[in-house]
């Protein structure tokens, strides 16, 4: 672990949550077990813990996405935060205000944490480097570089099917180039050191020296996907498909949907995993995705509980039960 | 009460609330008596009581209505549920995810209740035919099909100055056709056992075999209003002005229009009533809508607690009360 | 005093907060002595006291701001009331419903305090004029006319850094004739009694007979600055350039814009505030803005306690202390 990580503190605990690269296996398998004691609040009658109670966080969307901003206004209203949601292409900034003084302004009203989500690769990082230090920052997406609180979801979500991370064959399937769950899925999966990680997609959707990253790269779905334990789709772009990167709907789906015969190729026990929302009959069969290998919707589910855990600890709290004491 | 009317349970409690059409008058009584228990949290210094703690209400509303999005957004709140504001015009649809998957996306994250607006007549239903059971559906006005708990907060406030609903006559006036509100009205008052309900409107706005609901049609307004003890008057949409089901605006309000004059052939305490917004001096006079004869206002008081109760219902809870103890 | 101002009840407490005009150096002073109560509260671990728990605070914004719209939101929920943001101009006033109509369906929803903004000077007044006399209504901005909470926070912060009014020379900077702030300042400071009110602009931008405000008029930058303790710098609307009443934005910068070198003509220790956004380049130059004399990030952090105590105060609570025993 780099000593000058931004993410960390002096101690080596969580103060942001930016990327999965260059977070030690103990920290990110620190995540999965915090997010183990908060994935039973969500079925409990009353689904909220009082761990944040009194703190502000913000939702600081400069991209639209009602799922992402769903999930983490969830998440703080059950750590009992108080929750704003704000949409900044509508807000100051469209009054010509820069982006330095909506974030000093924010962090002058003592807001305790912002969740970003920004179009542009490394916003989050350089809003971390431009607020005061006791405001937590974590990135909901920040163009194609990292979306680093769906990495750990899927990874909670494997781990929930298949403990021993080290046996484990996965392959990521789909647009690897433009996508930010993917970059994060991959650092995360080799610092928990899963046996092998495959990427695979057309040559135009795969970035280049792409295997300097860890992976082994292929172009033939079924070559890629064999014996492998863990299927993660990505969602197609549908603006993608009018271009030069790809052929046609049909082609794509012809060639890297994922279909019952596809899947016989991983193993008998594979699972299926999808960040949502999916294209159903693009990159995946909907028999696939409602089949009986599908963990789509579990994803879902352990996405709160794993975004609870990352807030809490950002906040400094270092397990669900304190929150009880409260 | 039909057996396998989807809205209750197997002891015949309330799940969902679709449609007042189907369920029985002791049902419809019962949802009353629960609002008169939940009337006096409104008025009183701190209004809210924690039946709903910690539980997750979505108000999901695929049609805009900001002004019935409020009120089950104040009701919930008012029994301390935790609330989320959906519109899904602008959310993951709109990214090509169907319905279906957007609503299992909720249900992952374990989400209690879903109020539904939307175009379609049957939304609700089809909802609720593709949920998890534990999960309960409010229709909050579904196409020209229903509004249901506009037509209870309307049964409410009727009760609350005539409370033997076996001698009222009762009218209702205006755009019957494309009413979900009027539909919702018609078998609550038929249910509750009302002696008669009339529909009074230009042919071009009734139902074709409208008797076949139980009503008496008339073409006349001041024949319609003869003794009645309730006026109802319904909220006439502009855009039908400018069709061929309508003439003009001044030509409706001259045949239709509800004015002191044409008040004095309804009974002498007769009461007016309208689900509002109030198109003033096109289905209604100013001096009969804040006249000493209206409720129009207290309908809208009345909609927080008959929600309030509703919601609660639906949950599980038998009265206000429990409520005090958690 | 003037009895029958609305803003008052017959004690002299404070019922609404509608402009700072025609109220007494007491009760000015009297909100600046509660704000300092409430400035605690957001350095708290728990930001959150419960003094308006169970209230319904509606912020109804006719003008959209996120801005001010995110600071009564922040102060509403660290009194622990719910807060509803209602954005009128997409709600039911487009189907026709007037601004009657909507208060009064707001009302019967017992809501407890309305938030106001409005392009229109004076609406909030029209509002007090139309709603039941136990809502309390508190103006976030009418059109030309005031801004009440503003003035006050910038009073507050005023009074941190020079705490005897009664010495200080005050400057206000810019755009005085389109300002709802500098309105609502100048009343401030001639009433808590500052030596001197001085607005500075191009003619084009100074009301007429401005001075009979109570203020001195300069059209020179410089000459206005003259030994002045405090600087208000008001923010220019882009919109305003392209006209008869302003040349530039280069020009304007040039003859009004708030530089290092002319900041000197004002004492030593002169603080320079600004309500935000900024222009920087337009109305304030970076190296100012940022400064060491710079107050205007405290301005929006003492914007939250500003707002916290007179909503309390409106609602006929007189401390913070209060809060923390119920």
């Amino acid at each position: 672990m780099s000593i000058d990580n931004i993410q960390l503190d002096k101690q080596g605990c969580l103060k942001h949550f930016l990327t999965t690269e260059g977070l030690s296996k103990q920290l990110l398998t620190s995540i999965l077990d915090h997010a183990e004691s908060f994935a039973g609040v969500s079925g409990r009658p009353i689904k909220k813990i009082p761990l944040l109670r009194g703190k502000t966080i913000v939702n600081l969307f400069f991209e639209a996405s009602t799922r992402t901003r769903t999930t983490f206004e969830l998440a703080a209203k059950r750590l009992s935060a108080d929750v704003l949601n704000i949409d900044i292409s509508t807000s100051a900034t469209s009054k010509g205000e820069t982006l330095s003084d909506t974030l000093s302004t924010l962090e002058a009203m003592h807001c305790d944490m912002f969740i970003v989500r920004h179009a542009n690769s490394g916003a989050a990082q350089f809003i971390v480097r431009h607020i005061a230090p006791h405001i937590r920052v974590i990135n909901a997406g920040d163009g194609r570089h990292e979306h680093p609180t769906q990495a750990m979801l899927d990874m909670f979500t494997i781990r929930r099917h298949k403990p021993d991370f080290t046996n484990l064959k996965v392959a990521i399937v789909g647009d690897i180039l433009h996508s930010r769950v993917a970059r994060s899925e991959i650092h995360a999966l080799n610092t928990l050191g899963v046996s092998e990680v495959r990427v695979i997609a057309p040559n135009t959707l795969l970035p280049v020296s792409v295997e300097s990253l860890g992976v082994h790269a292929y172009q033939d779905l079924d070559d890629g996907l064999k014996d492998v334990d863990v299927v993660m789709m990505l969602r197609l772009q549908h603006e993608r498909m009018r271009g030069q990167l790809l052929p046609s709907e049909y082609e794509y789906f012809h060639r890297y949907g994922l279909t019952k015969a596809r899947l016989k190729y991983a193993k008998k026990d594979a699972i299926v995993m999808h960040p949502g929302p999916i294209n159903r009959g693009i990159e995946i069969d909907s028999s696939v995705a409602d089949g009986s290998r599908s963990v789509i919707l579990q994803q879902v589910s352990h996405g709160i509980a794993v975004r609870m855990a990352i807030m809490a600890m950002a906040m400094g709290h270092v397990s669900e039960k304190e929150g009880d004491e409260t």
